[in-house]
């Protein structure tokens, strides 16, 4: 099986391509193929015995979706794309990497004529205020971002592309992903991690919003997992409507530290310092609180159980199992 | 007050331009120029005193969308597009057309950065079954065409851009228009039509599903009412989900066959043949009965109250009051 990866410099891309390596099979099938493109020179990964191939490209760039698929791989993982606070600020860099670059790639796979299934992650910024208490699978996309737009409109491609034969895709509709590994950024979204991140490295972090203010998570292990899932659903089990809102751990901020001190201590939950911001609140306050995401679960789809999860998974996946107690 | 018009020479557009030509004023401003493009003429109307110009032009041709803005329309009325039918059979064009031709619009006018109110024809194409009863406004947009998802997508576009603040847009689903003036065409939907439309002409007309089929209907009058109702709402009235279903007449084919009798009689009824096509009763399953438009009502849109008044605003606007009994 060949396997192509857009987006494999990313932090997803990234641990998608050591759980492939890892676990050698997809959907029962050996992987002797990976092909890994990215903006940026994506790593090879250690251990991998079949070809690989990783090579700088922008799909949409002419000739450049063509070129990516030249091979014919089976499965296409989309996860290429630039992110919400760029796609704001640049208009037409959001447009164009965002949805021409994947209107690209689908076009491409629509000239070569092979049929492969393309995993393409979609976000909850699809979605947008005013909501019902918990979206339904339902609920209609009315984005309020250029990024969620960009993600709504792909979604809509993916859907008529596989509708008429093209290919077979899959939209996932990622929640926020947490706790996200690294340094700290600019994103308005950034403190949902930092809160646990910095204070179980033994930094202070600060938290813009109340307690109250409730969201849904998914580690970056879960997000894996949807994606590995979501590559051996069949045709007959997801049906026509084939994006689909993925589950997550709903929680208020006041849980994620009550989980954080009963994983980590009070020594370590101490190190979160509230410093209310105003344009951070104001943000967030537009965002999904809570989604159903029945559909994915029906289908087989699981994230964390609870935030205490969340938290051992970046424990154990970014920090060996240490702590700075 | 200068207005574009997209589409101008097809069915809708004909009729838009006789309103606004016989109203001479939009939202209480004097319309002094009129832009009219098609891919195929349009015809310049009679009686306009103001400056008009008609050009043949396809917005998706390189240029040809900022041409068509250059003399800064205040108002732009964007109905052109190619039919469902045809977007199904001809897949490239259709996109090139519908999302590249509207695309390329959107794009000149942000580049030109004169905000003019934008309306936009959309479809309940973007609608997809399976359905609930009664489509609500916060319906999801599951499309089952390429038309629809065509319509879906630049739904999504003049959100963004509206949103943006490039220019101000509203979306309106359009219902089946019905009756639709001139020959039978081989739409599926043609017989919603025909089976009014033939009998008042003294032909006869075959109806291929069941008394029982529900659908959703406005008259062509209706809908040239939607557009320029549309233009007349404020950013503030529309809020931020500036797409909105429109109401109609919902009612079942015979209710529609019953309305024909007490208009026209019983002799005018009776040259409806029954004659049952499969084909075209799997395709009207799929399509929605009836749709809520709440939002729509509430912000004044006005359908007709009864298929009746359908029936009797064709016989008014296309045969000058006579029918052939």
């Amino acid at each position: 099986m060949h396997i192509l990866i857009t987006g494999a410099a990313g932090m997803i891309g990234r641990k998608l391509v050591a759980r492939l390596v890892k676990d050698g099979q997809l959907n029962g099938q050996k992987i002797d193929h990976l092909s890994l493109i990215d903006v940026v020179a994506p790593e090879k990964p250690a251990g991998f015995t079949g070809a690989i191939e990783a090579s700088t490209s922008d799909l949409s760039n002419p000739g450049a979706a063509a070129k990516a698929i030249a091979k014919k791989p089976d499965v296409i993982f989309h996860l290429a794309g630039v992110v919400s606070g760029e796609a704001e600020i640049d208009f037409e860099k959001g447009y164009r990497v965002n949805l021409d670059g994947t209107r690209a790639l689908l076009e491409a796979i629509r000239a070569a004529d092979q049929k492969p299934k393309v995993i393409f992650t979609s976000s909850v910024a699809v979605y947008g205020a005013p909501f019902s208490n918990s979206i339904a699978d339902d609920f209609q996309l009315t984005p309020l971002t250029s990024y969620g737009t960009q993600k709504a409109i792909c979604e809509l491609l993916l859907a008529d592309y596989t509708r008429r034969g093209f290919l077979e895709g899959v939209g996932i509709r990622l929640p926020t992903i947490c706790v996200r590994p690294g340094k700290p950024n600019k994103a308005a979204s950034g403190f949902f991690s930092g809160i646990i991140r910095e204070p179980l490295a033994g930094q202070e972090a600060l938290l813009p919003v109340s307690d109250a203010v409730r969201h849904t998570h998914a580690s970056p292990r879960a997000a894996v997992g949807f994606l590995i899932h979501a590559a051996g659903l069949t045709r007959a089990q997801l049906g026509p409507r084939i994006n689909l809102a993925m589950p997550g751990v709903s929680c208020t901020v006041g849980e994620q530290v009550d989980a954080l001190r009963r994983v980590a201590g009070e020594k370590v939950a101490a190190r979160i310092r509230r410093e209310p911001d105003e344009l951070v609140q104001r943000i967030v306050a537009g965002w999904a609180e809570r989604l159903d995401a029945k559909r994915a679960r029906d289908l087989g789809f699981k994230a964390e159980a609870t935030f205490d999860d969340i938290i051992r998974a970046h424990i154990e996946d970014e920090l060996g199992g240490k702590i700075v107690a």
